[in-house]
């Protein structure tokens, strides 16, 4: 292991998430809070402990994989404690482990929070809140990569590490270029999700901050309510479309920039992603139009309006679209939907969003050639000499990566059930410690039961946010960089 | 497909489920129930429709692998509708659905129940009820292989289909001969346990019913509260430590037999079938103890004896080797117990008994070489360029079995959420339907919530108990051979 070089990049990442906290500062101070000043101390020591770091000049400049590795997880945990900082220092969360699971939660963008009332947080923190969903939707390290170009030059072991998906894209050759490309559309996409906002009458903070949460999948809001707050058919539209059009790969919409519509549209996970999002919509339509009454604007506590099959159509699709583009934000609570909406909502929280987005879970291309794999598995129960090859997008699929994500699911698997045991001790049913790892695992947020829509995850004993913070980061970084940390092999000189 | 020695098979088996009614039959005969006429009857139809079937002759004996798995997947199909025309015939179960599934469950040792007082049959039904879990146990073709010589000059594809596992063992080259082995342990333990039954002070009747359902690892009974209503820690401790040897893999005793103790006692399956036994037996004796007084019992309705470590330790191991076995008795209602027991119970519901065994589950083998596998897969993260072959007992594994064990879990897991979500239809709690499946899939018997060691299935609508028979048959023949009868591909010519 290359520690100095490792120590030295990390340094950069830390320092450079210490300057993202001018934004939150800037915007304490327009609003005048009582939060600017826990904020200026946060800054300072992040900036300082990531300059102390970056100040250790490697001796050797060679990145293998494990420093890659390495430096992504590492940076991840620290920027989640510095982070934290801010809710400490304001004592708005006194506890450390708090503050560390609330910051994990805003970089992973799962918005999974311990908050019981947001609203009496100041403006400031908010914003800083929700920012972490910003930062973290494309990976710090790819925001470092974009930012600081001598960075790039190292490998692309860095972006790997930290890239949603099977296998890697790289649009360009050079990795700090792709970085860039991405952070563009990521931007582009951004602003004018912000514009749509301001037309449904939102004003500037609340566009801004609901913007970081659905363009990083976060969820994290200003309001108690989420976005059934704003009580606005237009908006739920809005957030809908804009939470689904972040679960796209981007290099999807490099293509179409760059007038490839072809390979753009003719993209097999995206037309699934799209099948299995509208297919979820319709049968949770049906499902709960005859309850409708009952449990819509529930979170919000607004009258329900009386139930017909469009009105089922507008709350399902939000919902569905959170919950498998793995935001979590909500305008109805769909903890209290028919179990059949239930179950399939648990459904899509492990399938989850399009690789190469800033969305979570085991993503629909993973999922496709499971599926595919399976069907040869069957086909060759019938015809055992048969040799067949599994093909996506007219390609043949290596064997490897093939058996890459066949670990990839087990590994998922048994992250997700060691902890839902392990977190089972704190005496939570069974529904809401399930739905708490995979909430936390997929990024999402909110689970059922206890951690649904309109609950938290404050009750939880420190083990087990610690243990939820560790799914959130193997969630994230999909599960080998933060188990790699636990092999001795990778500490061997 | 070669479809009429595929009937003439299927003939040859149906017409021995229907003999094996003999024996309830007798029982009946010597208790003078009102049970023996539905049983003739139901034995006539049986026999008749199997003779018929085995009647049309094949025009080749060429079996491939598609007739093996259709054979296999048709004849426990048609045996668990025959084997529950006694209980149709009696009026005892007024619908078929419900005989169907009470007699799925049956074969496949599964012991999920829809009687919700099966004291209030009679004596001949329940002994067949117990029976087809025999039976059914090494498996209903190899019964026919091991019973009707010229069936076995066949082919090894009818026992591949049906034998538990990644890899099916030969123990000597004729498969024929193979199955009697295999029995012959199989009846040798079988008489040892009724032995052992009955100087515990059983009578003749509930030792061997009580044997059957430990051997096949079943779970039926002749009482509401199972073997809680023996009341006896020789009792209980006879019956778990029996399940936990009918849950090892039955080559390891003819190694014992022929003398090759070194080949049975360094397996690494079984090794680490009785560390995980063990280990979760102990976490939670821990975990019950403060509580025992609250629990145990609570099936039998005897006041509790104050809780002390031996006493939470004999009915934390008889619960742990029943659920890991997956046979499903209960001295204890291990639905009341602590979240983290219940969490560690549903864990071994997944992992299951030994390959080769009369247990289901996924299997310890598989759950091995999936952990080996992950591991590979961690210490590539660190060193990319490393080329590892996976070992087991001293060989290499193939790659193909790998692979083969990594589709074989990921079709559980969507056979499992699929189901989930189906039955989820019927409104009852997450965590009634997923337990349900689980103890379904894994030919358990018992989950949690409702269907929990007190429950029954009975509320579920036929259409949810259709589903869940086929999972007891997909859980039962391990996946493929069920999952194949929906390939187009199978039924070309």
């Amino acid at each position: 292991m290359n520690k100095r070089l490792t120590f030295h990049l990390i340094g950069n990442v830390v320092r450079l998430a210490g300057a993202l906290m001018l934004l939150p500062l800037l915007v304490s101070l327009i609003y005048g809070g009582s939060d600017a000043l826990p904020l200026l101390e946060s800054m300072a020591i992040t900036v300082a402990v990531g300059s102390a770091l970056a100040f250790i000049r490697p001796r050797r400049e060679t990145l293998r994989a494990r420093e890659g590795f390495a430096v992504v997880a590492f940076s991840w945990i620290l920027v989640s404690f510095f982070g934290g900082l801010p809710f400490y220092f304001s004592g708005y969360i006194p506890s450390l482990v708090d503050c560390f699971f609330e910051t994990v939660s805003g970089f992973t963008t799962t918005g999974a929070t311990i908050i019981p009332n947001v609203e009496l947080l100041p403006k400031g923190l908010l914003f800083w809140r929700s920012f972490t969903h910003w930062a973290g939707g494309m990976g710090v390290l790819v925001l470092s990569l974009a930012l600081i170009p001598k960075m790039g030059a190292r490998s692309i072991h860095l972006m790997r590490a930290e890239s949603p998906g099977p296998s890697t894209d790289k649009l360009v050759p050079r990795v700090a270029n792709n970085a860039k490309i991405l952070y563009e559309i990521y931007g582009g996409l951004s602003v004018i999700m912000v514009i749509a906002l301001l037309l449904c009458g939102l004003n500037p903070y609340d566009a801004l901050v609901h913007m970081f949460g659905a363009a990083g999948t976060g969820g994290f809001g200003t309001y108690a309510n989420s976005i059934a707050h704003f009580n606005s058919a237009a908006v739920d539209i809005v957030t809908a479309i804009f939470m689904a059009l972040f679960g796209v790969n981007f290099s999807l919409y490099y293509f179409v920039i760059r007038g490839n519509w072809k390979a753009a549209l003719g993209n097999s996970e995206m037309k699934l992603y799209w099948a299995i999002m509208l297919g979820t919509t319709l049968i949770i339509a049906i499902d709960i139009m005859p309850t409708a009454a009952q449990n819509f604007y529930s979170i919000s506590g607004v009258p329900a309006p009386p139930g017909n099959f469009f009105t089922a159509l507008r709350y399902s699709f939000f919902q569905v679209s959170s919950v498998m583009t793995t935001t979590g934000y909500a305008t109805a609570d769909f903890n209290l939907w028919p179990q059949l909406s239930r179950g399939l909502l648990v459904a899509i929280m492990f399938i989850g969003a399009s690789a190469g987005s800033t969305g979570g879970g085991i993503k629909v291309i993973r999922v496709q050639l499971l599926v595919k794999s399976m069907i040869r598995d069957i086909r060759r129960t019938v015809h055992p000499k048969s040799v067949n090859t599994i093909k996506l997008d007219g390609h043949t699929v290596d064997e490897n990566i093939l058996s890459g994500v066949q670990g990839f699911f087990f590994a998922y698997m048994i992250v997700l059930f060691a902890s839902a045991i392990i977190i089972a001790k704190d005496g939570f049913s069974f529904e809401t410690n399930f739905t708490a790892v995979v909430a936390t695992l997929s990024n999402i947020g909110p689970g059922l039961g206890m951690v649904g829509p309109t609950g938290n995850f404050a009750a939880y004993s420190d083990a087990s946010k610690l243990i939820l913070s560790l799914c959130m980061l193997i969630g994230r970084l999909e599960v080998f960089p933060i188990l790699m940390l636990f092999a001795p092999s990778a500490w061997r000189q």
